[in-house]
């Protein structure tokens, strides 16, 4: 029976960072996964083909141009669903390709298989060989759970991979409907919705929460979607999907809780993932999921409730970001073989690939106050910025979020072209331990949107000087000019 | 006679931020320029007008999309002088705008007129009043001089607006010649030759030295000057144009020093600038400019020899950049009244809008190893980003350099798109002191460009660890497994 150190149960971000920074620590290393191709979801109907897709819809429909050339511009006069297939296909061969070097060159082993638990130390992986199945035993001394999710497909919704389809059946096949509904406001609803509606597909969006987006700050999400409707998607928040029916034309209804409905060419059921973990034979080691098949970790060390047994990635829920599940991963292969990290108390940034672009890192408005911290806010604008102007930028604002006794920047909060980009510097002036006077002191490439933050730290600057002017009455006023 | 504490002589990037600064400290401040409307070169003739151009190309040529669609597809099947005018008037519109709204809030006063020393403290103002010419004395407290500057026009160039131009000729009336011929290889020069070669114009250019931009990195100056090659451009180093003769069709044709001939339908002189300090009666307060107009100052406090009199902007000299022009003007008005700032010690930023974008902040390696200092770098290629993948960069390299026994980051160096922005999260870490640890500890959002920082911090990482295991011989020797 062969062993290993660390077996990995699926090659998506987690279970790849995971992999590299064991054989790193020169540990033997086997990923299982029944993909023919390492990525998992992140590569291949996940992060990657939907933020493809994002870069083809707004390439081909000339969005980024429609402030200077109008909103009749575009750059191909129809988009077809060869348009979006033929650059996706591209970018996976090579993404694929990456990752295969990466694991060949540090020695990483891998199984394109089923694994399957027999104790919490041997895994059984059944497999194809020649054309007959096989089944193979291993043993590990850590095993890492990184199984990922997959779409969340509720009973009473008529899947039939046509007309009504969850993300899988979408991105595997994409093609550009005449009317859209989606069901569910979550990151992935949220993409898929809003980048069709750069495609100019009218869209409705159904969420049965009154808010969309809870983790992000709420005055960026209000901005998203006061541009959301601005552009004619139709919000349907509070709402949930009753059951769809078909029209006399064959089109999905959806029949909304408050007895609306929505017709369309296509409904795209986003309500959530569940984690992959049904056919793992957890209980042999005794592990129980939650009732969305999630596992419950302790989220320093990525410890399920065995010891030996790590869990990471999407599987374990929230935030469910191709970036954190890395660096769950690697924490995880770190704290299995006694190497230290220190990334502890560092704020990783969060990024939603909806047009526009959220980003944030730190903390929001709503959790500073709830720290009962003394905050400040600053907030830019990026028309404000030359380089707004130049890309005809109309939307797009940069907050800033302060503690107002030491100044330093605590929060970073951005919606808007290259946002999941940009926030990169305020997380460096977070976890460096920055104040706001970084950004006043400092000088900025010019024209860049990265101006934003001078913006929005003076307008958070004059904030506080107004806080200092207005001294207690039983000390003497300082002059306010 | 009208007084003021704070007399500035031309409202660009310096001018404007000295104003606005000066009026913040609660000073009457009074800005001269010729123009009828504020801004300076880097909003009439410079900085936004050529990123402007450079957008409008980027879009219309669909050059960002190339890697995907092939080198015969563009958005526009012919672009049109009309088609980079049109989103130029639009931007440069709303740039005087703002500012105009910056000075009017701020209670800056403009004057629409020649400014001119009769001494330190006084200045004639000529400008137009109902029609006829009037003559107006100020007093200023203060005085900044941010004239900025003009294009060299050198006697033995035949300059005639049509077909030989210098680069102020070129963007007051913008058109895409059949071919071009570029005479100087500085910021300028490089940013019009890249710009032009992205529409697929044939371009020659020439350079008396025989290295580009010896202030940025040499690596990254040796990846622009490949990418240029590898389109197509002529690099012509080390030559200088003897004369310009005309052909029998009419076109210029560039005689070299080294007698090679090089002929365009037009050619742009673009070797250098000369500070627009002739009319400003500069002897009347003992100020003597440089062969090539530009003013000498003390670089820390933007004095000129004359205590009252400072200079700030392309007027001085490197690194004639609208950002650092407006920090310049910025500490010479803190300067002038009183007020302190704290920049020192944080190093700037340098952007050049070519096509591939450069950026830069700290040292080069030639500046550090010419320091002494133990350093290391580490590269990453933007194609080994998944966001170099969807976006289809085949070019793109950002190199990190470090103190190799601090660890600190020393220098940032990109070539590549987005280089100007990006290059920003390498400013804060450092400026607020922090190491190429940063960058491996922390999570970045994926898929993003910015995620160039990490590959090429574990690059750095790596070597570093290299020098680790290799102990002199003396010590007993580590394991370096």
């Amino acid at each position: 029976m062969a062993q290993y150190d660390f077996v990995i149960l699926g090659a998506g971000p987690a279970g790849r960072r995971a992999a590299i920074q064991a054989a790193k620590l020169g540990k033997s290393v086997l990923v299982i996964d029944d993909r023919a191709k390492v990525g998992g979801v992140s590569v291949h109907t996940g992060t990657i083909p939907s933020k493809t897709l994002r870069e083809t819809a707004l390439n081909l429909s000339g969005w980024r141009e429609r402030a200077f050339y109008g909103q009749g511009y575009r750059c191909r006069s129809s988009i077809k669903a060869g348009d979006l297939g033929h650059r996706l296909g591209k970018t996976l061969d090579y993404e694929v390709a990456v990752l295969e070097h990466q694991f060949a060159r540090n020695g990483v082993r891998t199984l394109c298989g089923r694994g399957r638990f027999v104790d919490a130390h041997r895994i059984m992986v059944e497999r194809e060989l020649d054309g007959s199945r096989i089944e193979e035993l291993v043993e590990a001394r850590k095993v890492l759970v990184s199984v990922g999710t997959r779409p969340y497909r509720p009973p009473h919704i008529p899947f039939n991979g046509e007309s009504v389809l969850d993300s899988d059946d979408f991105i595997l096949n994409p093609r550009v409907p005449r009317s859209l509904t989606v069901v569910g406001g979550g990151v992935i609803g949220l993409e898929y919705a809003t980048i069709l509606s750069a495609l100019d597909v009218p869209v409705t969006l159904v969420e049965p929460r009154e808010q969309l987006l809870d983790f992000i700050d709420a005055e960026i999400v209000a901005h998203l979607t006061y541009a959301m409707r601005d552009r004619g998607i139709s919000l349907r928040l509070g709402c949930s999907v009753r059951q769809v029916m078909f029209s006399e034309a064959g089109n999905p209804v959806c029949v909304l809780n408050d007895g609306r409905l929505a017709e369309s060419e296509m409904v795209l059921f986003a309500a959530g993932r569940v984690g992959a973990t049904d056919q793992l034979g957890l209980d042999a080691c005794g592990l129980e999921p939650d009732e969305r098949g999630r596992l419950v970790v302790d989220r320093k060390t990525f410890q399920t409730s065995h010891p030996d047994i790590y869990a990471a990635g999407d599987v374990i829920g929230f935030p469910s970001l191709a970036s954190t599940s890395m660096e769950q991963g690697r924490a995880a292969a770190c704290h299995a073989f006694g190497a230290t990290i220190a990334t502890d108390g560092q704020s990783p940034p969060y990024g939603v690939y909806s047009v526009p672009e959220l980003s944030s890192v730190g903390l929001t408005e709503e959790a500073a106050r709830a720290t009962g911290i003394r905050y400040e806010c600053g907030v830019a604008r990026f028309r404000e910025t030359s380089r707004g102007h130049i890309m005809g930028l109309e939307a797009g604002v940069l907050k800033l979020i302060c503690d107002a006794d030491s100044r330093k920047l605590i929060g970073v909060h951005i919606v808007g072209e290259g946002a999941s980009e940009l926030v990169h510097i305020g997380q460096a002036v977070i976890n460096l331990g920055g104040t706001i006077d970084y950004f006043v002191e400092n000088s900025f490439n010019y024209p860049t949107l990265a101006e934003g933050y001078k913006v929005a730290a003076l307008d958070l600057w004059n904030r506080l000087q107004t806080g200092r002017a207005l001294a207690p009455p039983e000390e003497p006023a300082r002059d306010a000019a």
